[in-house]
C-alpha cells in the first residue's frame, strides 16, 4: 500500500437514523420520495448533522491534463483541444458553465497536466505537475512522485474550498484522450476485462474502437509486469493515470477527510472515485454518483462501489456536466428534511405504516 | 368522440431541425449531451424558437379533488387529509413547496372537487365543481357536465398562466384515494388489464391492495355496460375519472393549445396526460415526463405515449414531487442550446462525425 496518510473517519449512522426518524414524522407517506429520502439520510450522516445544513455554496472543479496515448489515435480530436476548451471554460461557453449555472454551482478550472503552456490563460488555476503523460500502452503515465503531486493538488483544492464554505464538491475533468486511462484503471480496479470498459468516448469508429480496446490491454499487460505495486493507489495512478484523473481522486479524498459530500461525474471521475477508495472503503459513503454515463466503464465503476447513479441521460460529454445536473437533487434531499412540515405542524392525519 | 373543440398544432419540426444543426455547432461532440440534447430541441419545436426561451417562470399547478371510492377501503389514508394536506400547501409545509423553491418554480394550489368546503382557506384557488366523486366501483364518478367543468378547469388555468408570461407548466395533484381512479383510466385508455398498472399507492398492505385491484376492475365493467362511449375523453373521465384528473387533463390540454411545454408527475398526472391525448395525437409532443413513478400505471402510461421519463428516483409521492425535481433538466437543456459557445466562437478544432 501506500506510504500516503489519509484519514477518513466513518459517516456517523447516530445522524442517519435520526435523519430515518425525521423522514417519517415529515408530511409524506414513508418512503414516498424514494431515492430522495436515501440521499438525504445519507447527507446528515456526512455531515453528522439532522437535519443537513441547505446546500448554498456548490463547487465544480474541472481539472485538466493531457494524454501521451492521443499519439496512438485512441480519439479523433487534436490534443489543442484540451487547452481550446479551458479557453472556453474560463469564459462560461462551455456546456459546463451553463448547466453549473442552472444548479447555481460556481466553477474552478485548475491545469494539472495540460502539455502546453497555458500561463496566459486568465481565470485559470496553474498547479500544473507535469506537461502531459507519455503513452501508458508503452511507459508508465508519469512518475510516482508526479502522481502524488497531482493527487496532492486535488486534495488541497478540495480542502480549501471546504474551508472557504463549499458545502458540496462536484468533479469536473478535461483532456483529450481521457477515456482510455480511466478504462485502464476502472478495469485495473475492478478486476474486469479491458472490453468491459472500453467505450466510444466522444464519438470513434470501429477501427478507432478496436484500437483503443487493444491499447488498454496492453497498458494494462505493461503495468502488469512493472514493479509498481498496483494495490497501491499511488503507483497505479502513475502506471495508468492521468494528471487530471489523479487530482480528482485526491480531491474525492480530501472531500472525505473534511466530512463533506462529493458528487462525481461520468466515467473520468469515476475511475478517480474508485482510486480513491483503495485509501479506505470508509470514502464511498461520501460519494454521490451524479450520472449513469453511456461510457461502459462507468456502470462497472458504479458497481464495484456499490453507487446508484442519480441521473441516466444518456450524457458523455464529461466536463462535470452530468455531477452538476445532478445537484438539485442533492439540494431537494437536503432541504426536504429541513424544511417540510411535520404531521404534528401541520395538523395532518397521520397513518402509522 | 367528444363534442368539445380542441385546437393544437404540430410542433414546428423546421425548428427542431434548426435546433439540431445548431447542436451539431456547440462546443461538444455531437449527441454528447444525450436527453439533454432531446429535450431542447423539441423545446425549439414547442416554442417554435431556435434557441428556445430561457425557461425563466415555471409553475407548478397543484389540483385537488375527493374521490368516493375511498368509501370502498382503498387507502389506509382519511379523506380529511385532503383538505389537510392543501392547507400544508399554501402555508409552505410540503414537500412541492421545497422542491419548488430548490428549481425557482411557483405553486398554485387550485380546488377542482374537494369533498368538504375550503373557502377559509387562504391563498387556495377556488374553482370548486364537485363535492368529491362518487364511487367508480358502483356509479360514475360525475356527470358529463362535470367532468367537462372540471376540464375547463385545468385548461383555463393553464392559458391564464401562460398569458400572464408562464413559460413551463408542471403538473401536480392532491387527492386522497387518487391512485385507483387514475389505474382505472389508464387501463381503459390504453386497452391494459387492471392488474398491470394497480399500484400500492401511498403504501397498503396485501389485502388493501387485492381489494384495491377488484375495484379497479369493477369500475372498469361498470364503465364498459354503462351509456358512455368511452372514446369520448370527456365520458371516460366522468366514468372513471377525478376532478384533479380531469383538471391535468384540460392543463395538459390548455398547454399544448398555447404551444407551451407541460412538465408532468406520476401516475396521476400521466392519467390526465393520457386522457388529454385522446384528443389529438399531436398533444404528446408538448409533454415532458418528469420522472417514472413506483406505481405500475405510470410505466403502462408512458410507454402508451411513447415518452421516456426524464427522471428514475423511485419517487411515488405526487402533488408534483417528480415533475418538479425534472425542472433543472429542461432549463439546461434549453439554456445549452442559446448559452453555449459554439466552435467558432470559442476557436475550438472540430471534428466532424
Amino acid at each position: 500500500m501506500t506510504d500516503l496518510a489519509v484519514s477518513v473517519e466513518k459517516v456517523s449512522q447516530a445522524h442517519i437514523d435520526s435523519a430515518k426518524q425525521r423522514q417519517l414524522s415529515l408530511t409524506k407517506p414513508p418512503g414516498s420520495l424514494g431515492v430522495l429520502e436515501e440521499v438525504g439520510n445519507r447527507l446528515c450522516g456526512i455531515f453528522g448533522q439532522t437535519p443537513p445544513p441547505s446546500l448554498d455554496l456548490i463547487d465544480v472543479t474541472v481539472f485538466a491534463g493531457d494524454h501521451g496515448v492521443v499519439g496512438e489515435g485512441v480519439t479523433p480530436w487534436p490534443q489543442e483541444v484540451t487547452v481550446q476548451m479551458l479557453s472556453n471554460f474560463v469564459t462560461g461557453g462551455a456546456a459546463i458553465n451553463v448547466i453549473a449555472s442552472v444548479v447555481g454551482a460556481r466553477v474552478l478550472v485548475v491545469d494539472v497536466g495540460v502539455a502546453s503552456d497555458t500561463s496566459l490563460l486568465e481565470g485559470l488555476v496553474q498547479r500544473k505537475q507535469i506537461f502531459g503523460t507519455k503513452s501508458i500502452c508503452s511507459e508508465a503515465a508519469m512518475t510516482y512522485r508526479e502522481a502524488r503531486g497531482c493527487f496532492e493538488v486535488g486534495r488541497d483544492v478540495a480542502k480549501d474550498l471546504i474551508r472557504s464554505g463549499s458545502q458540496l464538491l462536484v468533479t469536473g475533468d478535461m483532456g483529450i484522450g481521457n477515456t482510455t486511462p480511466a478504462a485502464a484503471l476502472i478495469a485495473a480496479a475492478a478486476g474486469v476485462d479491458p472490453k468491459e470498459v472500453v467505450g466510444r468516448g466522444t464519438g470513434i469508429d470501429d477501427l478507432t474502437f478496436s484500437r483503443k480496446c487493444e491499447i488498454v490491454e496492453a497498458a494494462l499487460m505493461r503495468a502488469e509486469r512493472s514493479t509498481a505495486s498496483l494495490d497501491d493507489p499511488v503507483a497505479l495512478l502513475s502506471e495508468l493515470g492521468g494528471a487530471e484523473i489523479a487530482a480528482i481522486a485526491g480531491y474525492v479524498v480530501g472531500a472525505a477527510e473534511m466530512r463533506r459530500p462529493v458528487l462525481v461525474d461520468g466515467v473520468i471521475a469515476l475511475s478517480g472515485a474508485l482510486v480513491a477508495t483503495m485509501f479506505s472503503p470508509l470514502i464511498v459513503d461520501y460519494i454521490f454518483a451524479g450520472h449513469l454515463s453511456t461510457e461502459p466503464g462507468a456502470a462497472v465503476a458504479l458497481r464495484h462501489m456499490g453507487l446508484r447513479p442519480l441521473l441516466t441521460l444518456d450524457m458523455r460529454l464529461g466536463e462535470g456536466t452530468g455531477a452538476a445536473l445532478a445537484v438539485p437533487v442533492l439540494r431537494a434531499a437536503s432541504n426536504i428534511l429541513s424544511e417540510m412540515a411535520t404531521f404534528d405542524q401541520a395538523g395532518v392525519a397521520q397513518v402509522k405504516a
